[in-house]
């Protein structure tokens, strides 16, 4: 069942202790939307510049990705710059030039409005909520959000989620949202402000679901070689998500088990564990189902005792 | 089957964001030997001044630990003292009076010679050299070590970890080791070093097994209160060596499963997470082991998919 994903598509340029890439795609809606792509329909909300380049736009058709939401608009996309420390699990913004994404409005094409299955990328929450407004007969909505909106936007923010299934953040981001360091406190904090349904990334240390009655901790896969952090925990986004819609699972109705969160959860970090082993998106150009599948069953394998 | 520890038993005093002990019961072989009580005989080996006091020595004795190497010369018994930081993951020793430790050289009583698990914690490693060449008909022996002893005793250590069948540290003693940042590579290379079982600890993050053939990881178990860490690795050390002693396993058997192991890991982590939840070995007073059963099954929920 279709998916409809709202955030930045944009150009990054990355340095990390493998490499660095001066202007490559990235952003939130293009990595979540190729991830999810492996799993369902998935239609994209966003706007870039004149300089988008054809073979970026090829990348996502390539994958299915439904582009009719991609506004193209007279100036430069989204542009952002980071340089990550030495053992990556921290990065420095070097450059952030908002471009033609300053004045983002969401614009749903109408097939999209129908879409059951909804993630919103990182963007400003009171956007995140007019877009969620637009929808009719969803089955599914939640997404992320970052430190700078639960400082400086905090009521619009708790206005947004408040109509969210499920809230997808880091561990600093729920210990900030909550104002408990304890992430077991912090939890139950944000199950308390409107979703039923919170996962914590955790960067290389895994992920985590929490639900009133239930929850899930899942480790990180262990790579040998980390080329590329960015874009991982959308990715993750972009699994989990796609796995639900893909199976037509509704959190709300009572035959969801705690197993089919689970699931989407180990199908999340499968995902975010593919991005990280080449720079930008490079690494979906060749990925195949199979192999998604097949880490699938690793994680089975390394966790199960 | 029984069980020979050998390391400190010591007085601490600790302050976390909990509050403070001056003076406590603590120490490597104290931890090690409460938590691998619960699985199997245990024999201490270890030194203590004339100030150690005999409720001290009863709580050992109420756990079954034979105290027959629990060697008592004049003077005072080893002395540490240290400061948490706010989110607990780091400290700061406050104070080291090594006292009578400082001269310790463990005697091993003839009984002891004969056990088939041997657990070395954090000592010189030519004295856990020594200890080791003194047993007979041993099935299972490893240990712990420290950055001091990586750093300063390298040689010494190589040569001693080299006749042991599994080594016990943390993340940053591996990569301290092995000379890898990332945890895979520095798995392999300490598996060269001769151990045939690796078992890295990461703290809050849970914990990692590694074979030649196989890898097991686990989350750690999320405490809505983290009291006091001190004592954690040392009690994930007891449950790991522990449940195996108890089982009878043999590392270098061929019936022994990665299942089996995995248990041992789980194990560990169940009486980690115990220690935390009170100051020093308080816990212990009142644990029982229908609830470390019970927070075994924990695991296996919150990690199953």
């Amino acid at each position: 069942m279709s998916l409809v994903v709202v955030g930045s598509v944009a150009y990054d340029g990355v340095e990390t202790p493998h490499g660095r890439v001066d202007r490559m795609l990235g952003g939130a809606a293009t990595y979540i939307s190729l991830a999810a792509s492996y799993f369902t329909k998935t239609r994209v909300v966003a706007v870039v510049g004149d300089d988008f380049a054809q073979e970026d736009t090829n990348l996502l058709l390539e994958h299915g990705v439904d582009l009719e939401g991609l506004e193209r608009v007279p100036g430069k996309t989204f542009f952002w710059a980071g340089k990550y420390t030495p053992d990556m699990n921290d990065r420095v913004t070097l450059t952030t030039e908002l471009n033609v994404f300053a004045e983002f409005q969401p614009k749903l094409p109408p097939l999209y409005t129908t879409a059951p299955y909804l993630l919103l990328g990182n963007i400003q929450p009171r956007l995140q909520r007019e877009v969620r407004a637009q929808m009719n007969g969803l089955r599914l909505a939640g997404g992320d959000t970052m430190n700078f909106w639960i400082k400086d936007f905090r009521e619009e923010l708790l206005a947004t989620i408040r109509e969210w299934d499920f809230l997808l953040i880091n561990d600093a981001e729920a210990r900030m949202l909550s104002g408990h360091e304890n992430l077991k406190r912090a939890a139950r904090a944000i199950l308390d402000m409107g979703p039923h349904t919170l996962v914590i990334k955790r960067g290389e240390y895994g992920a985590m679901l929490f639900r009133n009655d239930s929850m899930f901790v899942v480790p990180g896969y262990l790579l040998e070689d980390v080329f590329d952090p960015t874009g991982a925990g959308d990715c993750f986004a972009g699994g989990f998500i796609g796995y639900l819609a893909q199976q037509g699972f509704d959190l709300e109705a009572d035959h969801i088990s705690r197993g089919e969160l689970s699931r989407a959860v180990i199908y999340g970090s499968v995902m975010g564990s593919f991005c990280c082993e080449r720079f930008g998106v490079e690494r979906f150009r060749t990925l195949e189902r199979s192999e998604i599948d097949a880490r699938f069953e690793e994680f089975r394998k390394f966790t199960s005792f």
